[in-house]
């Protein structure tokens, strides 16, 4: 769609991660005339990008705007951090905190950088949030202004100005505010909130219940069962969200309810997939060889289990998927004992809780 | 799914209406070993059905159950009503106030039974939602104990056994849980909740953003554009329905984003067809002529459009899709304008406002 792009003015950007979705960013920030530096770990990335304005793995039909250079193989100095406005990390969450500890030397001093980050999951070992993973490595002050993105985004679609919506969350509502000016345009509209909290939990949530979704359409069940499914799986969530102390009302915007969505309508979702073939009696490890990449789900489905059962809230749907992922159980008992609950009013939640949110604002030096 | 029936004790259910929801319901009251009656106007249906077991207009495949038995073409008499525990309104919202008139002198006395709704639709001259209907024709104190149900639920499924998930509201609980007694099975579930006026607007609204969605992908946009439109229209209907007076994690539930997912996601739902048709570039009339059936949207669209006026509630959706049905707008410029619109916060919900349920539930008699 040809329409003008918003006079924001030109920011220096230095994209960590050259990726599938890292990449789809550069790309329209490089298009919005922000002067992009893209950071890969492998030379060949980096010598090839800057000769082809290709990225060798993902997106390779796409010819990368000529407003991005890539940068690396070693992590960006001090010198290049300070004369960022914005550094975006779009690496996976179980990097995070390898990397951030790298730069934290970087991180010191006035004018930081905006500090981006749109990656979703769960850290593995320690069940964290990627806002306590900064504050875990670079303290409450840095944690408190960084931002997150997320929200349906296929980068294939990104890429090709389909229109697409995000969620940008802060618990500096200013900080979010500037992330949304520097990413705006009538193709990649930004909507901007303030529960970083519920934004992290909905994205990396949102995986195990693509899996649930999968495994009805897997098993043969139609359309009545799989809206009824990804509505109570958004229940599920935001009861899971509001325990942890989220706002329920975020489960109801583009980071939950949008994503979600995506995520369980589309075939092409890794975390459908290991549902869909599941439903259809395959062996999880089977799935998992063949699948060729890492569907996140899967292993947020176990660091929820522990979240959820140190939380005491009720849970029944990603109860069942740790059973079937982990303890064996067969899909379609799994499903059986779903259906065999008893009637529930619709959106039961916890009255009380959000002492894990209470802990990580703690952390943060927020009360 | 072979599962057993739980074990409610038998109730006796007049459904008023025999079309296409109607019926499925019948059928699964009667499936559930209710005894079960189903009203029709038409002598033809009441014969055909008694003889044979199926309804010949919906579901022509599927044989009913026993249980069932056609009465009509009169109104049920005051006898019937009493006899009932549980009257199913299953007429189209623009016949519920007539349909009631007739029943009214028949409403009189105690031991009442359960009155059950699940149209869904704005009344076209009034703009009233069926819970005013109701006051207006058979007092505050009926209306109080009326029961909505509402959710992604397509007959053809539920005559099957697809597992289906429905929200059931009252503004007396207690009755809201009486109905999802005896309407709960394990391939049927009931979500109980206490805002039925919540549950009326979901109701109603989605049919108006499925037309969005439709015209979306008739214009050839994409999955992000998609997940995108569907959330941001249930952040408008969300906005609306809490400037109403409704509460907005209604909006979360079956009746909302599950039945919005649904609608939008089916290639049969006739609103939803309308906006596709439109998106490709036919003239409303032309769809509606070769349709041939109602799309509730296009009418609910035109009553929306009343109450989001006086209510000065920020909609631009409904008003978008308003000026392409009604002023004539092209479909084109019409989405491009909704793009070009300055970024904002995620949800803004109005502070204040709910004069349209405080009026309503003052005709009920509550505060």
């Amino acid at each position: 769609m040809d329409m003008p792009s918003s006079p924001t003015p030109k920011s220096k950007v230095l994209v960590l991660g050259s990726g599938n979705f890292g990449s789809c960013l550069a790309d329209h920030l490089g298009n919005s005339d922000h002067e992009v530096y893209i950071w890969s770990r492998h030379t060949s990335f980096v010598e090839h990008f800057n000769l082809h304005h290709r990225n060798p793995s993902y997106l390779k039909d796409h010819v990368f705007s000529s407003n991005i250079r890539a940068v690396g193989p070693s992590i960006p100095d001090k010198a290049m951090i300070h004369q960022m406005d914005v550094v975006l990390f779009a690496i996976p969450t179980q990097g995070v905190r390898e990397t951030l500890a790298k730069l934290r030397s970087s991180l010191v001093g006035d004018n930081l950088p905006l500090m981006i980050f749109v990656n979703k999951g769960i850290e593995t070992n320690t069940h964290a949030l990627t806002l306590e993973i900064i504050a875990d490595t670079c303290g409450g002050d840095i944690a408190r202004a960084a931002t997150f993105i997320s929200g349906p985004s296929f980068a294939r679609e990104i890429v090709r100005r389909q229109p697409t919506s995000v969620s940008v969350a802060s618990l500096t509502e200013s900080q979010a505010q500037r992330a949304s000016e520097i990413f705006h345009q009538p193709w990649f509209r930004c909507y901007t909130g303030g529960d970083p909290i519920g934004l992290e939990l909905a994205g990396a949530l949102k995986n195990v219940y693509a899996i649930a979704a999968g495994m009805a359409d897997g098993l043969g069940f139609e359309n009545n069962t799989r809206a009824s499914l990804i509505t109570r799986g958004l229940a599920e969530m935001t009861r899971i969200g509001t325990a942890y102390g989220a706002s329920p009302l975020t489960f109801l915007g583009l980071a939950g309810v949008g994503d979600l969505f995506l995520t369980c309508s589309s075939p092409t979702s890794r975390n459908y997939t290991v549902g869909y073939r599941l439903g259809k009696g395959e062996a999880l490890e089977d799935i998992i060889k063949t699948l060729g990449s890492v569907a996140e789900g899967v292993t947020t489905a176990k660091g929820l289990k522990k979240i959820i059962d140190e939380m005491k809230v009720s849970a029944c749907i990603a109860n069942g998927i740790y059973e079937v992922l982990y303890e064996g159980k067969d899909v379609k008992t799994g499903v059986q004992e779903l259906m065999c609950r008893p009637p529930s009013r619709e959106l039961d939640l916890p009255d009380e809780g959000g002492e894990h949110a209470k802990r990580l604002l703690g952390k943060l030096g927020m009360d």
